[in-house]
Parts: C-alpha cells; sequence; structure tokens
C-alpha cells in the first residue's frame, strides 16, 4: 500500500478548535471544493453569494445542501425564499467568485445571466446549474443548513474551478506515476508528449512546494511577499492577483505583519518592511537556486532549447 | 468580465433528476470535491467507509457534515456510534480511497492507522484528521445527513486527494494567465522555468480535451478503450487502473456496451469488441495528429530535446 509516507513531523498543528478557530479553519481547508454561486429572487431584486459548502445529498429524492452564515445579511432571505439556484462555476470564472465573495452593488450587472423557472438567476458560463426548491433548514451552529429539492439540472462542457488550501486551483489528472502500485499509464489515448509534460509539471510543482515548506513559507506567505515585492497593492488587489481567499489574505498578512515583514503605507496600501524585503529576495534567490538545481545536469543549450519549445506552446495575448 | 463565453452549444444534458438520475448524477459531479475515509468504531471493530459529501458547516461550534445512503451496511452503525473521524486523504492515497470505496474484508489490516481518543481510527498520512461527536442527524432522502461536533483538529503537510467530474484528479495552482485581466504572474517567486512548464502543461492538457470532446468521447470513454485496448480486465482492475470513480466506470460501461463498442469475454471480463477496437485506435491515432500538430512548428531535434529534458525532470523508479 503506497502512502503512509508521511510521519509526525508532517504535523503542522493540531488542538481543540475551540482554542484556534483559524488554525480549524485551516484544517477544514484541507479539504478541496468547488466555488459555486447560490442565487435566489427577493423582494424582486436577483441576490447571490459566493458558496463552497455545498453538497451532494440524495439522488432519489433530488437533494442537495449548502450553509449561511446566520449573520450574512442575506441569511434571512435566502432561508425563507422559496427556491435558489446553484451555479457551479467553471475554471475560468474566478472573477465571478470573487465578484460574489464581497460586498458589491451591482453583481448582477457585471455577469452574464437568466431567470430560471422560479426566477433564481441562471449564470452563463457555468459548468451546472441546479434549480431547486427549498426543502428544509436546519441548525447548523453559525450557520444554517439548508437542503434543496432540485427541480431542474444542466450539465455543461468544461473544467470547474476549485478551491483549496486557501487558493483558488484548477485539477489536472491524476498522474500515472504517483501510485507505485499502477505503473502502466492512465490513458495512453493522451499524446505520449502530453503525459511526459504533465509528469514533469507535477514532479518539479512537488519538490518545489516542499522546498518552500521547508522554508517555513506557506504558499500564501510566498506569494503575498512576492507580489508586494513588485509594488504594493491595497487587500483587494492583493486578493485578486495572488488567486487567495479573502480569510487567507487577511489571516496571512496578520501573520506576516506580526511577524514584521509587512506594514501599511502613508496611503494605506500594503507594503514590505525593510527585512519583508530581504525575505522576499531570499524568496527569489531559493527559487533561482531550486531550478539551476533541477536543470544542474543539462546544458545551456538544452533548457534554452527546451524553454523556446515550451513558450511556443502557449497561446500569444 | 471574463468566462461567459459558454454558449448553449455547451449544454451537455439537462432535465429533470426524476427522468434520468445518471444524468442528474453526473451533473453533481462537475462539482469537485475531496475524499475523506470516515471512521468509527462498531461492536469493538474498525469501520469506515469513502465518503465525498463532506462539507464544512461551522466555526463555533465547530461543526461538519457529511451524508451515508441509508441503505448502506454501516448506516445505522455510524448514526448511532457517539463519535466519529473524518480523515482529508493525501493526493497519494488513491488506494485508500479505492480500498474504503469497494467491500473488503480486512481494510484496517492494510493500513496505518491509530485509534483518536475515542478510538475511531485516524489513517496516517491523511492531510487532516477531525475527532468528531456525533451531533445530529437529519433527513436526507435516500441519505442521512450527519452533523459532527469537532473536538480535535490535526493538519498536515501534504497536497489533497481530488475526485471531480467521475475521476480523481490532483489541483494544480490556478494559472497565471488564464483570467485575461490578470497579467501579472500570480506568484513571481516560482522559479520561471516552473512557470512556464505549469502554463505549456495546462494549455496543451485543456487543447487536447477539448479536441477529444469534439469526437464526442468522453474523458472516462477515452480512458476505458484505450485500456481494454491493451488487455482484457475485469471491473475492478479497470477502475483502478483509471483512476475513474466506481460509478463513472459501470456508467461508461454501460454507455459503452450500449454503443456496441464493449462485451465480455469468456471469463467474464470486459474486451473490446471489433468497432470498439476500432474506435480505440482511431482516438490513438488523433492522440498522435494533435501532438504533431501542436508541435507542428518545431523541429524534430527540437522537440527530440525538450523530451530528454522533461524526462530527466521525472524521478526514476
Amino acid at each position: 500500500m503506497a502512502s503512509a509516507s508521511k510521519t509526525e513531523a508532517d504535523l503542522l498543528e493540531s488542538g481543540a478548535p475551540v482554542d484556534d478557530s483559524r488554525a480549524f479553519r485551516r484544517t477544514l481547508g484541507q479539504y478541496p471544493t468547488g466555488v459555486t454561486v447560490v442565487t435566489a429572487m427577493d423582494d424582486g431584486q436577483p441576490i447571490g453569494m459566493a458558496v463552497n459548502s455545498f453538497a451532494a445529498v440524495s439522488l432519489e429524492p433530488a437533494l442537495i445542501l449548502w450553509s449561511i452564515r446566520r449573520q450574512s445579511a442575506a441569511a434571512q432571505a435566502y432561508s425563507q425564499a422559496s427556491h435558489f439556484a446553484v451555479n457551479i462555476l467553471a475554471a475560468d470564472q474566478l472573477e465571478i467568485s470573487q465578484l460574489f465573495g464581497a460586498p458589491n452593488p451591482d453583481r448582477f450587472g457585471q455577469i452574464s445571466w437568466s431567470p430560471g423557472t422560479y426566477g433564481s438567476p441562471l449564470i452563463a458560463g457555468a459548468i451546472a446549474q441546479l434549480q431547486c426548491r427549498l426543502d428544509a433548514v436546519h441548525d447548523g451552529g453559525d450557520h444554517l443548513i439548508l437542503v434543496g429539492h432540485v427541480d431542474h439540472y444542466a450539465r455543461f462542457a468544461g473544467e470547474p474551478l476549485v478551491f483549496s488550501q486557501g487558493q483558488y486551483a484548477v485539477t489536472h489528472d491524476y498522474p500515472a506515476d504517483e501510485s507505485a502500485d499502477q505503473s502502466p499509464p492512465a490513458s495512453s489515448c493522451d499524446s505520449s508528449f502530453l503525459r511526459l509534460l504533465s509528469s514533469a509539471d507535477h514532479h518539479l510543482s512537488s519538490r518545489f512546494q516542499a522546498e518552500r515548506d521547508q522554508l517555513g513559507m506557506s504558499v500564501s506567505a510566498a506569494r503575498i511577499l512576492s507580489r508586494l515585492r513588485e509594488a504594493p497593492l491595497d487587500h483587494n488587489a492583493l486578493q485578486q492577483e495572488t488567486f487567495l481567499g479573502a480569510e487567507t489574505v487577511e489571516d496571512t498578512l496578520t501573520e506576516l505583519t506580526h511577524r514584521g515583514l509587512t506594514g501599511p503605507d502613508e496611503q494605506g496600501r500594503l507594503v514590505l518592511t525593510k527585512v519583508g524585503q530581504q525575505q522576499a529576495e531570499l524568496l527569489s534567490e531559493r527559487a533561482a537556486a531550486f531550478t539551476a538545481r533541477s536543470l544542474g545536469n543539462i546544458s545551456e543549450a538544452d533548457v534554452a532549447t527546451t524553454t523556446r519549445v515550451l513558450e511556443s506552446l502557449i497561446p500569444h495575448r
């Protein structure tokens, strides 16, 4: 049996949720999810919010659920609406997720949508739309659990948007060589060059991440430092440009400020402190050293050729 | 605003769930999830099952939920147990997911685990372990919704296993060039070669998938055909070697058999029919043609160099 390779050394944090709700939230964030926008009509106006607590429940009857924070301004509207719709976002709808994840007066003016049978907005470009009748509301601590009966489903071609470990992501085919027992390639229908590219990408990314972990630097911290190294930014811009979730940005900034790496400038934007600047440079040097080491046995000419080939595979904008 | 690029042409299927529960299940499968193994003690014996209906609910109190099929043999045990544990599986624990997704007499003898405070098995190598007290059981149609109060959490380093669109997958950093409005790279801390590799991989994969979609061939159908082209296999082996979920394999085989592409041999294993053989060869030719076209402007020598460089980045087994 593979795995079980993790040891006590891989433990990042543990405890009782009541003692550290942020650490508990980070632990829950280990579970990857899709991103949905749940919509409804409230007093003749469309409402919508980004939700990643969606779960399938039952096939017959067709039931799904999601949770809403009791203190959310829209909690009453959703729990009293007769209908709602769940739009499962595609990988290229990150901006719609961000739009519906923050307060915004005119969300529906910025996207393409149409009303479903009972009025709930169906978002164009989603990979699935579920039109639901509210079936039950259960107590869920600081949230309400809303169970919906699906009256109508629609499935569209496309890949899903993923939220995992506090950041946006996309899915990637399971790497055929990940699991030691399974030597034959998962899909010999794939072009062999594509499979090779995918495998090299996966291995190099994993090794780079392990290296960053050893620096005691989370992905989110590394991204924020590197972004702020380029220019001061406000919270919103930082969130959009790092592909991190709002809570992750908030938590990471708290930590970075606590460590004396970031702070506000006169205009209230976030900037690196002198120590933060040094840390960001160190990270950048480490990344360069990692590349150099990974490509160590390969001649400069071959690296240049490979770089040129890879660049030619990316569409120009 | 990006997206909304999908049109009516991208609609794959739609309707009322009551008319086609498989199509409804496929639509639910558009939502990517992690994979957990939920464990408990039943009469002094450890029990466990693979679950992807997990969802976070509440921070204070710390609540999570998951659903179990009423007709499942273990439904009574879980709904009457005072405690259970949720193990969020790592990317390299695919085999554990498969082990706990099918009936198996000695699952716990095949993995490394230890009992939590109330006995529920904690699986070594998981990226998170949640020790829960059963808090409530709600009606969920053909399922029961189990809400647990988390007494203890543990978070470990590692990447999550993903289940999406009927198949196992891993996460991949959000591609910086996916969203047209966001030109700066998400993380200039990453090595630039790594970023280039990742971007080339993402673009080529997406284009290949679009090509396969045009053939009217799902990923699952393509994988099964290509695998059976190599050798006859039984259901179990097919599931393990294609990284597809059990229900996906079942549905896809039904469809392929219906289309006259697959059938059983004398020993009850699955084989390709003559038409199936032709279809598999067509797919393989298309893949080769795709590669040739993608690499069309690149000299043979450069492709050979790139192949050699990419191969050197993959650890040898």
